[in-house]
């Protein structure tokens, strides 16, 4: 899998895959992040890549030439199956979508940042737009770290054993049940009986009852609960 | 504001705070990040923070040791008024969240790694469970910069215009309308004529018809549409 990410602050996004399982992904060639400053497409001496929103009002917006040059010259080195666009008002990211997009060969990302980028760019060159909550961020480059992260650790290989991401919250459609490991006593806390008991059984069956009773209190709608 | 983040991986929390709005909301003593490597509260020689969880099963877990040195390490210092535990399964980030959050003085925040951290940390430590969405990711520390970001940005003096915040989606329980900038005809794609009028009025009669619209048709659940 590629993933293309397309920024005005490349910086930003040095040390989320710069380190731990999306670096050792990188590593073992299960995917290949590239990003890609937006200011390398700008035209002008300035290497401007934002302007004032017509119109007024406060905050800046990104240029569509530049970002139309960084599309257009991406796609002429490979077809790509989506191009995104970090949007707080896109399709909210969930753990189906997550699962969907890890099986694509060639992604795309835009970040926006201030204000956003010129409707223009979302209407004619983006593909899918994505939010990863209903909040707002100083710019899509966390949030296209995020949905890096959510894709990358589904591809088989990645992490070091799949069952890992196998019993994942969601992924069954439950949260998951609780965990603890040594010491079984810390400053009078214990560990539950059952998980120290060895039978298997019981302990699936005390887990499979936990992470229901937990997504009935905190995912209700997740169960019809 | 004070922000202390709590992580087995600190070199992944680098760049997301040191650029662009969040340095410069440090540069400007408007907040202060710490981030603190779970490792230096290890007891044992190896350093160890994480160990296989009880009960069998695919994954490690985060050690309560070290958590709890660092949390009553930090608490002997100063008081927290939340102390967060980052985890797909916690209350879900939205603006109203943020916005509350960005009120308080001292937040401390956990971040999971691997299949998370021993159930009593949660049950006695940690104050708030929040995620930043319905899937799973690596760890935690990606979603703590999240949510860092998500508050940061507005406190008063952070953002360099404050009334951009204020226009930001959600705030006023609407998505954001359509921004345009230079130049008004690119590749035959044009700017709506109303943006070019300067006629004020009618321009935030039409952003404001276009925000509604564009809730209804992605958020409908927000406005009852």
């Amino acid at each position: 899998m590629r993933i293309d990410i397309i920024t005005c602050l490349p910086k930003l996004l040095e040390s989320p895959f710069g380190d731990s399982i999306l670096k050792r992904a990188q590593n073992k060639n299960l995917v290949e992040i590239k990003v890609h400053d937006l200011r390398s497409f700008a035209k002008n001496k300035q290497k401007q890549v934002d302007d004032y929103a017509y119109g007024g009002g406060a905050g800046m917006v990104l240029m569509i030439e530049p970002i139309a040059n960084c599309i257009e010259h991406l796609k002429s080195e490979r077809s790509y199956d989506e191009i995104i666009y970090m949007s707080p008002d896109g399709d909210l990211l969930n753990q189906s979508l997550a699962n969907d997009l890890s099986l694509r060969k060639n992604i795309m990302i835009l970040c926006g940042h201030y204000k956003g980028v010129d409707e223009r760019v979302r209407e004619h060159y983006i593909t899918r737009e994505i939010s990863i909550g209903d909040y707002v961020l100083s710019g899509g480059e966390l949030a296209a770290a995020v949905l890096a992260d959510a894709i990358i650790r589904l591809i088989p290989g990645v992490l070091s054993d799949e069952t890992s991401a196998l019993t994942d919250s969601f992924q069954d459609g439950l949260v998951a049940p609780p965990v603890y490991t040594r010491p079984a006593e810390f400053k009078g806390m214990t560990v539950p009986d059952v998980l120290l008991s060895g039978h298997e059984k019981k302990i699936e069956e005390w887990r499979f009852e936990q992470a229901v009773n937990r997504t009935k209190k905190r995912r209700p709608g997740a169960i019809g609960g």
